[in-house]
């Protein structure tokens, strides 16, 4: 026996295996349909001509650098600001504390402080856990603006193969806003949880025989477990089923609809990588890893209600509509507002609904995309915390984050 | 069971697990000296702060592509030279049929001809199979130019733990040339032979139970064969022992000598990749990966006798070493010598000993860097040849590579 599976498919190239499923190369049909690509084949032909132009799909793989130029925006790395120094008191101490890798605030557009750690660096890419689903938000918005998703549609409308599971009958909106009822537990800890299991599915961990070979045989199997639309209920999977419409109605694999549809416009400075499974599906819910200033241009273009450097990045109208929040009825009892009473999550993004307005995209282990319209600030924290969420550290970093943001208010 | 076994190391950081190891966190060593990284606990603390940073050396990833700039290097993307269309007949249909996903020309350190295949494009990498080797044997040269490594001492010298495998009293320069007799079938079919083992434990094709837990292991279990020195045989465990010897005498991992040592100094455009093992292992054999045009930088540095661009990468006398070539007597009767009777195997490049003086890098499927000083250009060529060596192609390339040579000749 073999420890991956010979007949478990790394790539598919048709929807044969999985109604709905997209292919891994639209631009490059050569792959006979009904045959995917998997590691007992891809040297072979015809497999290898994509999989020689894409051996970090198949293998993990390190990165070669290449000598750097100096980043284009200012200041130079590693410049702490004197203001945060003198007004936040305890921030180098917190920043040891939380086990962080990456700080940096931006504001009016220009970076004021940039921190690293433990051998982290600016051209080094940290993992972004679920601040990749903020990124997803961004993307179906962009796709809505272009007619191609209505997001008062079912998610059965765009991909057929989930019209049995429990998002069949769900509308995009709800996914968006993950008010989906879904028999799913969203439990890091937990072996049996199964976030856990869609961990393993995704090449996280181990795999267990029974796991589903893939992301999108996974999500089928998902149940509903009440009525859509009533209450907040955070899944990861529900991003992941955003990126399958995303491929289902672009044609295109969601990692390169990332790098068309907001990499390439935020005019990143440094690529970004996403991890994938033996299915080819990349992780939309937490795989994204990038650098931390290239991370700020994600909250920059929310300031900008979606305009960076003078681009259109995102629609002004769905920038708005996320800001504004969604129903804090909805998330009514939820340890979210145990910290942002009046908090809601909208379009993959989080709304505190307090006072000055923040909202912000987070992920496990303490990463961290804060923005703060009021001091026209972005706040990028990546973080190792020893557990997935630490006991009251979402606490003390929300309350590090209010710090920051007054030291940098003007007086009115 | 699980498919990735959990004990199964994937970084090691001391030599705790198999003496000569190196660690791979040389620049943040946080972690307990007796715990390895494995996919069953990266995401815990104190593993979590390496691993966050290093994704992609435990889960395969997409890469997210920003937008880039223009290639510093004229003449633009998909330039064909004239000449080369009049004077070298079939080049069209050679390239198209010989199954190219990338062509390109360097004459006098411009690019005369650019040409990419099948949605290839001129910022995809592409594996290089075992022109990773003579990336290895220029970052040898560049060490022995430093004084860490004397190529007449004994491989047991810089690796202890290697003292009881075939490599223990071969020299390195035996294992640059390829003279090591060691027990080890180069026979890329036969799933039964050395070489396939060791793409199992380098993560290129499923594991078998049986299968040596990294590529560390497997190097040790190679036995002697024979007296070293006396004959040509082909053998590319024998360059994932040179990047074993570059970590013991360096203290950092290959990869990241190779940023540093190689493609740094080369000025290259883009980041390269390598696959690694479940040990932290990078496939120094064949496993890296980068742009057709990073790729000519290496044949033009040779032709340089070691500069490129005014910048000083390898030692004159290493260059100089290389292509005078080995001892033609030891390869005596091999298929090489079939293509080139007067060739030889020489710091890891294969020197043809013809009367153009001509010696190139190359790997099964068909990736060339071929070098001809006469016509003071590099010819780079990314292929998916059907076979690891189809019947005949090694002899085609060749003959097309000659005649693309001498088009580019001034009369004499």
């Amino acid at each position: 026996m073999t420890s991956r599976g010979e007949e478990r498919p790394l790539m598919n190239t048709t929807e044969t295996t999985s109604p709905g499923r997209i292919s891994p190369m639209p631009r490059d049909a050569r792959l006979p349909a009904d045959r995917p690509v998997t590691l007992a084949n891809w040297q072979q032909a015809p497999f290898n001509r994509w999989a020689f132009a894409h051996a970090n799909e198949l293998v993990p793989t390190a990165v070669i650098g290449r000598r750097r130029e100096l980043p284009r925006h200012e200041p130079k790395k590693g410049t702490e600001s004197a203001i945060l120094n003198r007004t936040v008191q305890g921030l180098a101490t917190f920043l040891t504390e939380t086990n962080t890798e990456a700080f940096l605030v931006v504001q009016d557009g220009q970076v004021i402080d940039e921190r690293y750690f433990g051998g982290f660096g600016p051209t080094d890419r940290h993992l972004l856990m679920s601040v990749s689903k903020s990124m997803c938000g961004l993307i179906v918005g962009r796709l809505v603006d272009q007619g191609l998703i209505d997001t008062a549609r079912s998610v059965r409308d765009y991909v057929p193969a989930l019209s049995e599971s429990a998002y069949g009958d769900a509308t995009v909106q709800q996914v968006l806003d993950m008010t989906v009822a879904v028999e799913f537990t969203e439990d890091y800890a937990d072996p049996e949880s199964h976030v856990q299991a869609q961990d393993r599915v995704a090449g996280w961990r181990p795999r267990t025989p029974a796991d589903p070979a893939d992301t999108y045989e996974f999500l089928t199997t998902l149940r509903k477990s009440g009525e859509h639309g009533k209450w907040f209920q955070y899944c990861s999977a529900n991003t992941d089923v955003l990126a399958w419409i995303v491929e289902s109605v672009t044609g295109v694999r969601y990692a390169d609809v990332i790098a068309s549809e907001l990499w390439s416009p935020l005019g990143c400075e440094d690529d970004a990588i996403i991890t994938v499974d033996e299915g080819g599906f990349a992780f939309a819910n937490g795989g994204i890893a990038c650098t931390a200033r290239d991370l700020s241009r994600l909250g920059l273009v929310m300031l900008g209600e979606g305009l960076l450097d003078e681009r259109r990045v995102v629609p002004a109208s769905w920038v708005k509509d996320t800001v504004a929040g969604g129903d804090p009825a909805a998330a009514a009892g939820s340890a979210y507002q145990s910290i942002h009473p009046n908090g809601s999550y909208r379009n993959q993004w989080w709304v505190t609904g307090n006072e000055r307005g923040n909202y912000y995209g987070v992920g496990i282990h303490g990463q961290y995309v804060w923005v703060d319209p009021r001091s026209n600030s972005v706040i990028v924290k990546f973080s190792s915390w020893p557990d997935a969420l630490t006991d009251g550290w979402s606490q003390s970093h929300v309350e590090f984050f209010h710090k920051i943001s007054e030291a940098l208010t003007p007086p009115s």
